[in-house]
């Protein structure tokens, strides 16, 4: 295939012309197609539905401590939901909170708990001139949306093939001690689906804040979702990293099971160091009455024990592969070696990141959504909204049907094309 | 019956030789009873079993919109969640936002959300030299506690059998702007069981504060808890009263169902006026992804609308109906005339307080620890836990059974006769 850059104005414009009227055929046909959120299909949120059968009128709702998970107490969870959460996310039960449904809640209430009442005796950020965090772009853009709500100044850091750019990371935390956390998604990243290396994980552990109350928000949200049984990613376990390299209380580490059984009726829990969890409780104490022990039983009898959840996370693969391989797939054949961006092509999480030529990431989205296809808004994988080179798109695989998704990406594909054309012909 | 007041010292030292033997025995027969929660007990859990029952894998959990309770969308709760909460409170299902599993932790958040971001534009309480909240006492001790967390400033208004001084609340709003806020449990308030009067609500609907940004905290936690199905205390809607007085975004109610169904497995919420809601999903779509919409939908099946909690109500009243009626049939024929203190006889919540003579309500609650009675510590119902007549005494009656309450309360009973006793000896 010749790239775009090889073609001369008239091949460009010719190929143009040809774009222009599959563009028009898909327009023509009132397409109402969805890529923007990273929401489960119902053929995966059917998989869960078991769950609903675990605790009936006629099932003892007692822990095996013997606690009565209808009534009040147990501020931190159920001790066998610690250890199924604990299994999942490689740390001891006794590192665990389980909080309610959902773990973005759990890192507002650690910003806005550092806010009020600061980190580890540490002056409450609400104090502060000035307080900053480092955002790994591209990324999630609700993270980025807590600390804007905050007022916390966000600088870029730059993701490579191996998480982000550690040199940088290195080098501001050591200098400047207005910086009190990094945003991360280590696993399967959000959008890019990279998963930290072995040593940016080891050099994370290894940071030298300035800061005393520098913290990792390690968002570990797609730790169980593989693609491949055999073909996955691995990542270090940031506890006990931090722990061997001296650091044990610099890392928060978030899970939920939001995209494991119902979104917003699932579990989610925090993992941290023994002093980070005696200064949250001192907070959660005052803050409620505990989560829902109910719900954390029902999960809990649903799985029964890791096993469980690893056998889940098979029938979701299986739900959500096809559906990656044919975006994938499809780029391959009909962009590859073109000249009009690149991708990423991850084993496993929620989301496949196309980067477009620089300044077309915004054409790209305003193009397919005139032909039916709502994408992610260009931009929200960044802070403020802002892709500096307006080039990242976020796909959201797993909620249309494969066949939908098919027609989806290949207007997508035309829609790259098309920017791509139409910006090396300075349009 | 003699009161103790009239007794000579002989007499008096003769009843107490006679009651120290009595406690003797109790000491003797090593029990270990607790009154010092208000925690349902198993009996009245087992009344929602059914609750498990209704959403089962075979049952379509799609909302009357179509919304899909398994997935992510809906931040402010399903519209029948809404109705049903809204019945419940007598509000306009347009005014309430379906939270999590507890009203205490939007409580907490209302108060967080006030300290960093101030409320409806005003400024954030983390600016300000002063934030004071008035707290009528006795009263609900996790709420001092969100206040104290704070380091807000924490002013005692005494309770009258109408409900808080009014002339104090009246006068402190309208002088000083640092107040922001007062805690209230209208409706069988914890812990005495007072409803405020009709004249109570109407001048709380019209303060005059000088805090532009003050706010009635309406905690109205027993709603639907009467005891008997006629002889019910009545309080007017405060939302509508605020309206009426041009005061509409003055108030803040909360509710839930943590002791309707299972405390910790509920459904809580807030009603506010459309500026306050306003205000406040600004922040909730920061903060979390959602609440738990299928237990949401789980308690709308088992209900089916405001009937529902009113029969269930009724099943809750069979069963703490004979403790409260025991505990007052106690109190009358063991304490009345005898000058040893004094209580309230509600018609409804979940609380009895008894008020000992000044000074011995410490006393009280060790020696009844000692007989292997665990009450609520002295104190407790204050701001910092200070009762400044050390007179208030909370007791819970609906964890034990009969049985066992019966026997805590005549423990109770002599406990309070020996330290009257022994503080009109002024020993």
């Amino acid at each position: 295939m010749k790239s775009y850059e090889e073609m001369t104005k008239e091949e460009l414009l010719k190929e143009k012309e040809g774009l222009e009227a599959e563009y028009k055929k898909f327009q023509q046909r009132g397409l109402k197609l969805d890529m923007s959120r990273g929401k489960p299909s119902q053929e995966q949120l059917d998989l869960s539905m078991g769950m609903m059968d675990v605790l009936t009128s006629g099932v003892d709702l007692t822990c095996d401590d013997g606690t009565d998970c209808r009534n009040y107490g147990v501020l931190d969870g159920i001790s066998e939901a610690k250890q199924l959460i604990g299994d999942m996310i490689e740390c001891n039960p006794d590192n665990i909170i389980i909080y309610g449904n959902s773990s973005l809640n759990i890192m507002y209430d650690t910003i806005s708990r550092s806010m009020t009442h600061g980190v580890m005796g540490n002056t409450p950020w609400c104090k502060l001139d000035k307080v900053k965090f480092l955002c790994p772009v591209p990324g999630y853009d609700r993270h980025f949306a807590i600390t804007e709500y905050f007022g916390i100044e966000m600088i870029n850091v730059p993701m490579l093939p191996t998480g982000p750019d550690m040199d940088m990371v290195e080098d501001l935390v050591s200098k400047d001690e207005a910086i009190k956390g990094i945003w991360c998604v280590p696993k399967y990243s959000n959008p890019q689906g990279i998963t930290y290396s072995d040593e940016t994980v080891r050099r994370f552990a290894r940071l030298k804040p300035a800061a005393k109350d520098f913290r990792i928000y390690w968002d570990n949200a797609y730790c169980v979702h593989h693609l491949y049984d055999i073909n996955q990613d691995h990542l270090i376990e940031i506890l006990k990293e931090c722990k061997r390299a001296g650091n044990p209380d610099m890392v928060y580490k978030f899970c939920s099971t939001s995209k494991i059984t119902f979104p917003g009726s699932g579990v989610a829990a925090i993992a941290t160091s023994a002093n980070n969890l005696e200064d949250i409780k001192k907070q959660l104490k005052i803050q409620t009455i505990g989560h829902d022990k109910v719900n954390q039983l029902r999960h809990v009898r649903f799985f029964k024990d890791i096993h469980g959840i690893t056998e889940h996370m098979r029938k979701h693969a299986d739900s959500l592969r096809p559906k990656f391989e044919m975006i994938l797939d499809t780029f391959e054949r009909e962009l590859k070696g073109l000249g009009a961006g690149s991708w990423y092509s991850p084993k496993g999480g929620y989301f496949i990141t196309y980067e477009t030529l620089d300044g077309c990431a915004k054409n790209v989205v305003a193009k397919a959504k005139k032909a039916g296809v709502v994408m992610t808004p260009a931009g929200a994988p960044f802070p403020y909204g802002k892709d500096p080179h307006d080039s990242v798109i976020r796909i959201s695989p797993s909620y249309p049907s494969l066949e939908d998704l098919t027609t989806a990406i290949d207007i997508f594909v035309v829609c790259v094309k098309l920017a791509s054309i139409e910006k090396l012909l300075g349009e």
